[in-house]
């Protein structure tokens, strides 16, 4: 059972080693993960950018040129399109965002001819490892989908089933999170949920078990779950958090980072590879995470 | 300054005895409360409902009928009635769920004739002490309005501002707290922090310092604040977290209960007196601490 991230880094060590190709390399936190991941046997990198500044810190990092692709681009959006084409081309498995806004980024990643549309929506999961509990928890979306449709829900829980399957999580169990666990008409949240409910029981989402709604506390805890009297396989038990709206992911995302002690690593999946798009607030240990997270998705979808 | 619940009971107990109307107080952990808040000089009580029930619970808790006015009475509508009736008549300072659905409690608390509506929105503010934060944190509404559009906000806002300050935070800080730190024409929430922020500016919001758009990270911590460089008086200061909408506002609840060591309470505010509204999976110590901070808000609320 893969229960920890120790369990996803050694996982992904033990997968064989990826390529990650790093958009605008010359970024030092984004270099320090990568020989992280090196180091761990989870990749080896294509580092995409100023080589005059990537070779300076590389050297301050003590990490060796010569372990690395370096190709010169100094232009930024040239430097994305040309990491994102290694990943589509195949020659890399997972692109990471380095010294580079976001936007611009996501652009290349997008881009029509080069970039990584499979024609699902792409959408951002975050994995956290709490203190109290003891799996891991996948949460989506806190970063992209705005305000999910019934559709765009349908896309952003199978893009985290796939995602969680890659990390171990045979038959994951999600739970819709919503204000409350019974199914109130006037709460778009509990109509999705019941919808979603039935969409699973009828085959038309795969590869997990689905129930709601259930409330955050419900879904976590099955202490909580019992106390409300709820009998289903998910309460208490879910892996998978499917948020109702980008505030409410947020919230969960950042309540755990900043008012608990947990460990965590995010990717954004729905493309034809993983992207790495992590932020200068992330630890080394959450970039780290993030990487191994990428490889094993990547693997399941090179499969 | 009030910093925690140890502040917020001491202050309480300081202000001389209040008194609360319980309504269907045939409920175990209610009464203990109820013993809890006389033992710490916050409130006596009125106890409405079977008398038979009440007595029994009393005795096993080692309380003293005589220290109690109980009012016998079976049927729990009428009881809530009654309960609720002792208070918009002044005789009681706020009232208190006890064994008893919360829809036919709330009905009573809103009756036409003997309720405490105000004519202003009823919210609910949870207020936690975390470990992590050297403040109380005051969330509203994670309980009673589901998506709350800006005149809804305006009232959520001025009801927490008055809690607050009936706490002992004069000036509170209040962030409007959305996905983002920037306004993002199609993201409402943001919209609506802008909105607010500037109705404070023009006085229109008093009593309070608003400012948002903010995040969760960056209204929490000043450290997540100069990270992304903005310069806020609000910023990683905030005490009263407005929260865009009930999936939003319950998750952070959630996630804080259940996912981080932390002290909380929380009352209904925008009625003519603090209404207590506890679960049955809140402690001994959140039901105290909610007594607490009705007291305190009753005591404002009197002046």
């Amino acid at each position: 059972m893969i229960k920890s991230f120790d369990d996803v880094l050694k996982k992904a060590g033990r997968l064989g080693i990826k390529k990650v190709a790093v958009a605008c390399a010359e970024d030092k936190p984004v270099l320090e993960a990568i020989k992280g991941a090196k180091e761990k046997n989870i990749a080896d990198a294509i580092l995409v950018g100023d080589k005059e500044k990537i070779l300076k810190i590389l050297d301050e990092l003590n990490m060796k040129e010569q372990d690395y692709q370096i190709v010169d681009e100094k232009n930024p959006k040239a430097a994305a399109l040309k990491a994102v084409e290694f990943v589509s081309s195949k020659k890399a498995n997972m692109v990471m965002k380095g010294l580079i806004d976001t936007a611009s980024f996501l652009r290349a990643v997008l881009d029509k001819e080069i970039g990584l549309r499979t024609g699902k929506l792409m959408s951002h999961v975050a994995v956290f490892e709490t203190e109290k509990f003891d799996r891991l928890l996948f949460m989506t979306d806190a970063a992209f989908n705005i305000a999910p449709d019934i559709n765009a829900k349908v896309d952003i829980l199978n893009n985290a089933v796939l995602m969680a399957r890659a990390i171990g999580i045979d038959m994951p169990k999600v739970a819709p999170i919503c204000a409350v666990e019974v199914v109130n008409p006037n709460m778009q949240a509990t109509i999705d949920a019941a919808i979603l409910t039935k969409m699973n029981d009828r085959g038309q989402i795969k590869n997990c078990i689905v129930d709601g709604p259930l409330a955050l506390d419900n879904a976590l805890s099955e202490e909580a779950a019992a106390h409300k009297n709820i009998k289903s396989e998910v309460a208490g038990k879910a892996d998978i958090f499917l948020m109702s709206n980008i505030e409410a992911g947020n919230v969960f995302y950042k309540a755990l980072t900043y008012a608990s002690n947990c460990r965590n690593g995010g990717i954004v999946v729905g493309t034809a590879a993983p992207v790495i798009l992590t932020s200068r607030a992330d630890s080394f240990e959450s970039k780290l995470n993030s990487i191994a997270l990428a490889a094993l998705t990547a693997h399941e979808i090179d499969k």
